[in-house]
């Protein structure tokens, strides 16, 4: 383990968590709210921490898959302390845990919040809170690069280890273009949803805040009932379609640019993507439509709904079990928490390329039980998925399981309803954010549940394994 | 597709059924309840039916994995409609639909049940209801080769889809010497229970119904509240401890026998087995032991339950919801459900050999996500585990869990509550039998659900594959 390098590029990271909270800083002056202390304490202790660590760069610049790793699960857990300081400092939220879990469900894009009621918190505050999924969403690490922006190539290991997607999707072979290229369209993206959103009467502030938790595919908002505040078609339509983009692989987009639409008919989880959301829709708007005033009406909260929950937002536009949602529809909810958004887009969850794969490896199961001797192949996007790819989409599926059941078995201490114990886990190690249960807020579990449910949401953004070896005796057992 | 071979082969398991409906017949005329005609009818069929399949034995025996698949699958279908006769000419089931959920659910050892009050049943289809556990146990078509004695060697095939487990363990190169060797092990453990039953003041009848249930760890009691009723640790204990006893691989026993001792030492499934049941005991009887007179009471609820569920047996000792067991008794109870028995014993669910491979792929993961260019080999029983065979287990997990999930979609129509629709097709798929919510029987699930629930049990007892070729256009398209 190359230790000098590890603390330089934490180090690197630290102080772009500090710059970003100018921006929140600003707001707070701006708006007068007098907490100016809780945004430069935090940034004077990154920059000093920061400094320190970068002072001099280490002379050996070793950076493997063992380093990535850790950075990114070490960098993860450090930035989201320190992104924590502004809550904790403010007294907007009392407790440090409180403030540790709100902030890496910030980062890491879940939205599941301990906040009873988020309309107490200052403006500048929930700012930065919807702040943290604008920068977690493509990857804060990925951030940073993409600002220093130095030209040592060691960065691969790095962004394998953050960049969700069982197949990393590489624009350029120069990861610093790629990553600005990105960035472009994030920021597009990002701003035009701005624009729409003013266009339908929301204030510059409220779309700025929603644009960002729609960006990163969050789900963090400003009022208590979500998106049902604004009692808006309009909005709930602009916020619907843009969580349905920002759960696309950000490749299509570069490949739109580059006008290469051959590459994008080839591309199998587009189709399943948009083929899920259009068929769940459907299911849910037909069973729902007998409890609104109609089918718009039922079509609007189930597109709505089927969004928020397969790109992993979490926005509300109608609350399921208060409207008393028949279960199939809550059934297809909970389906659709397992599948996830495309690789390599801000989206969360399994990932539906992962799923497209375990769904052929099952078809090829039963090929294979008819005749056994028989040799098949299964192919993904026209190319044949080598056996490596395959084992391994298979084993990051029971590392995901088994962490899955340790969890709920350690939050199940708390002896909360079976629906919520179970739903907390899930919705938070696949970034959804919201449970599925009679309370809506994480605000009562106890602090082990915090801390594990924070590890579940950290383990699902960083795709297991960068969280995972932390744990790994084999980690640090070896040279 | 050798039809002919098929047809053969289903009318000489048909007549096996017939054979063993002379039991219950002798008993219902030996009781005096009037409803011979509930056994007759179906004997007389089945014969018809059997003497027409096998008066002329096919030129062509061919017999492969795609024949075996078919015959398994169907043959399982055939004799649960023909073991659903009795239940529905003595119209004490009245509804089709009902008899043969009940009849599948017995003869796959799931313990299900639609009856609201199994007291108002008589003796002899009480008595048939639980030998269709002890008839499924080992196996049907074992049951029919065992009896049949043919030397054809084409059994094999037939052997591999319905025995349980990712490996066959073989006894010996013949199949009927092991399937003889397996019937006096099954005989012997289960006279053994009759007679220690009986030592506990049990009845004749009660105890012989009670330990065909526990051989086919099935699950199908005579009273309302289970083994509750009897109110005596010690009956409690000696079903515990032969609940265990069936959950272990049967091969076990010939090694006892052939005192090949370092061969049992070798096996890893065993050591888990046992290593579960020990630590989920533990856990279980410190977390309930304030709901108890004490310790003692608390460990025997316990380890009764814990038995119950690994092996998939499903007998109550207590009722968890009532009593109220806090949420990690009743997690940990579910996480179990998900491990099952060992492979080749007569126990349900996805296996422990199964779960070991999955943790052993989970760890491997770990370590290639540290470093990716090593090597490293998946070790069982202190042999390396071939690709082929851990594949195979990952492709089970995958289809094993998509039908998981389109069978709780389709339950969810019946809009019962979370626990109850996601626990019906849980318990149902992994041969447990009761669910975990308020309603404890599935008398009032659709049609629909009935049958979907149905074919879980079945996909569940033959490891889905026999079940799902048969609704595989490709097992059908090609000669």
């Amino acid at each position: 383990m190359n230790y000098r390098m590890l603390a330089y590029s934490i180090g690197r990271i630290v102080m772009v968590v500090a710059l970003t909270m100018f921006l929140p800083l600003g707001l707070s002056l701006y708006y007068g709210e007098g907490i100016a202390k809780a945004y430069i304490v935090p940034i004077a202790v990154s920059l000093i921490i920061g400094l320190a660590a970068t002072i001099r760069p280490p002379k050996n610049k070793g950076f493997y898959a063992r380093e990535g790793m850790v950075l990114v699960g070490l960098g993860w857990i450090i930035i989201s302390l320190i992104g924590a300081l502004p809550f904790y400092i403010s007294r907007q939220i009392p407790s440090f845990i409180d403030c540790f879990f709100e902030t890496v469900s910030g980062f890491t894009t879940t939205g599941s919040t301990i906040l009873a009621d988020v309309e107490k918190l200052s403006k500048s505050i929930l700012f930065w809170r919807s702040f943290t999924h604008w920068l977690g969403g493509l990857g804060v690490l990925a951030f940073a690069m993409a600002i220093f922006a130095s030209k040592d190539t060691k960065t691969t290991y790095m962004m394998k280890a953050e960049m969700p997607g069982p197949v990393i999707g590489k624009i350029s072979s120069k990861w610093r273009y790629s990553l600005r290229i990105l960035y472009l369209i994030y920021i597009v993206l990002t701003v035009s949803e701005i624009i729409l959103l003013m266009i339908g009467r929301m204030s510059l502030y409220d779309s700025v805040v929603h644009a960002f938790s729609t960006a990163g595919t969050g789900g963090f908002g400003i009022w208590n009932n979500s998106i049902e505040h604004y009692g808006s078609a309009y909005i709930e339509y602009v916020i619907a379609i843009f969580m349905m983009l920002f759960g696309i692989n950000f490749n299509i987009y570069y490949l739109i640019i580059a006008r290469k639409f051959a590459q994008i008919k080839a591309n199998e989880e587009i189709r399943w993507y948009f083929g899920i959301i259009i068929v769940a829709t459907a299911l849910i708007t037909l069973n729902i439509r007998h409890i609104y005033s109609g089918l718009p009406e039922a079509f609007r909260c189930a597109f709505f709904q089927v969004n928020s929950i397969i790109t992993t937002t979490g926005f509300a536009s109608r609350d399921m079990m208060r409207d008393g949602w028949p279960m199939l529809s809550q059934m297809i909810v909970v389906m659709l928490m397992f599948v996830g958004a495309c690789a390599g887009s801000t989206g969360g969850g399994f990932k539906v390329i992962r799923a497209i794969l375990l769904g052929k490896t099952a078809r090829y199961a039963v090929r294979k039980a008819i005749s056994p001797r028989s040799v098949y192949s299964i192919k993904a996007d026209g190319k044949e998925v080598s056996a490596d790819v395959r084992h391994g989409v298979l084993a990051y599926l029971t590392a995901y399981l088994i962490f899955m059941a340790l969890a709920i078995l350690i939050v199940s201490l708390d002896n909360k309803d079976f629906s919520t114990t179970a739903t907390s886990v899930i919705s938070t190690m696949n970034n959804i954010g919201p449970m599925i249960g009679p309370v809506g807020n994480f605000a009562d579990f106890s602090v082990l549940s915090k801390i594990v449910l924070s590890i579940s949401m950290l383990v699902g953004r960083l795709e297991i394994y960068p969280i995972l070896v932390l744990f790994s005796p084999y980690m640090w057992r070896r040279k």
